[in-house]
């Protein structure tokens, strides 16, 4: 599709502005303007702050580097969860991800990217040293490497494995295996493999 | 996916903001809104203030309905185009599809709409009135209807032709048939059926 002549600069704008997202093209970025033409302006205006809102105010945890409002994120302010269990991740969304499983009840530490020669993002980029003072706290316990299971990932655990082995702390990281909900013929090797490696003790779940 | 516990209420909002854009889950809206936080605080200010203008000073153009910065707009204001030659349309999209294909160089008018008892949308919500207050005036000589090829742009067609005839004005309305690249095997029977009612003479198309 050519560039459409579009009698409005307002509308030319938007949609440039919308086509500008991850994912998006002109003719979808078209779609989500003409459909806040047909908004409520209270809602459109209420959108429009709420973006500008995020991107001005939003600030990261001057504990984990989380996304906050405050300085300190309600995840590391939270009394209830183990500070003294802290799962590394990626970035925030990978925050998201663990928190919806419900499954993890200890603090965490967002490093901001993975080592990736690929892209030009070595050590010095990620918040490594931020995560090196809080072990040397000392009320840590336990540090969980939580990363895709990408050579990136791996190369990430490796790199943090060995700057963090002088301390006494214990060092694990989420298990790889076949999916939940995977058949076997279509796992591929590599993880078929690993997930017969770290095989673990049968056990019958009880529903609580 | 169940709702992720933000760790931010800026971000929550965002992403509820942007889960309101027809086709986008809560899933891309996260990923728009992290985007979005990556970018230079300028461009996001832009973007913010791009939407706001958009819905609080967009305009209808006075003769058309089209979308516009002024009060008429760019296409009513162009005197090379023929303003004895009005196309109909459903809304301000379809005069950009027109457009694009660069066949086109009349005059439109936007109904806002096509008539739909389903969606409650009677010739009452539609600009027919300005229709005719145009034709009325007598520089008119041309009316084309230009609606999707469905029951709801039939009835259409067939109610403003009724309002219409009154006029000494010609109507037409664009060819349907098989689209430009479909099979025969593959076209419908009632657009085939159609295709061979409204043949044409053959004609050598000269490259110009």
């Amino acid at each position: 599709m050519n560039s459409p002549t579009f009698s409005s600069q307002l509308l030319e704008e938007a949609v440039e502005q919308f086509a500008k997202l991850p994912g998006i093209g002109r003719k979808t970025a078209l779609r989500m303007a003409l459909f806040l033409l047909k908004q409520p302006i209270e809602d459109v205006n209420l959108f429009s702050a709420s973006i500008s809102r995020l991107r001005n105010e939003i600030k990261f945890c001057m504990i984990c580097s989380n996304l906050s409002d405050a300085d300190v994120c309600p995840i590391c302010n939270d009394k209830q969860r183990d500070n003294s269990l802290v799962c590394v991740v990626e970035n925030a969304k990978d925050v998201l991800s663990i928190e919806n499983t419900g499954q993890y009840h200890g603090v965490y530490h967002v490093l901001g990217g993975i080592i990736s020669p690929m892209e030009g993002i070595g050590p010095a980029d990620l918040r490594i040293e931020q995560l090196e003072q809080r072990v040397a706290e000392g009320t840590i316990k336990e540090i969980i490497f939580a990363f895709s299971a990408t050579a990136e990932g791996d190369t990430t655990s490796f790199y943090l494995y060995r700057r963090l082995s002088r301390f006494s702390v214990q060092i694990s990281s989420i298990a790889r295996g076949v999916a939940i909900g995977d058949e076997l013929d279509y796992t591929d090797t590599v993880t078929l493999g690993r997930s017969i490696q770290n095989r673990l003790p049968f056990e019958v779940k009880q529903n609580k």
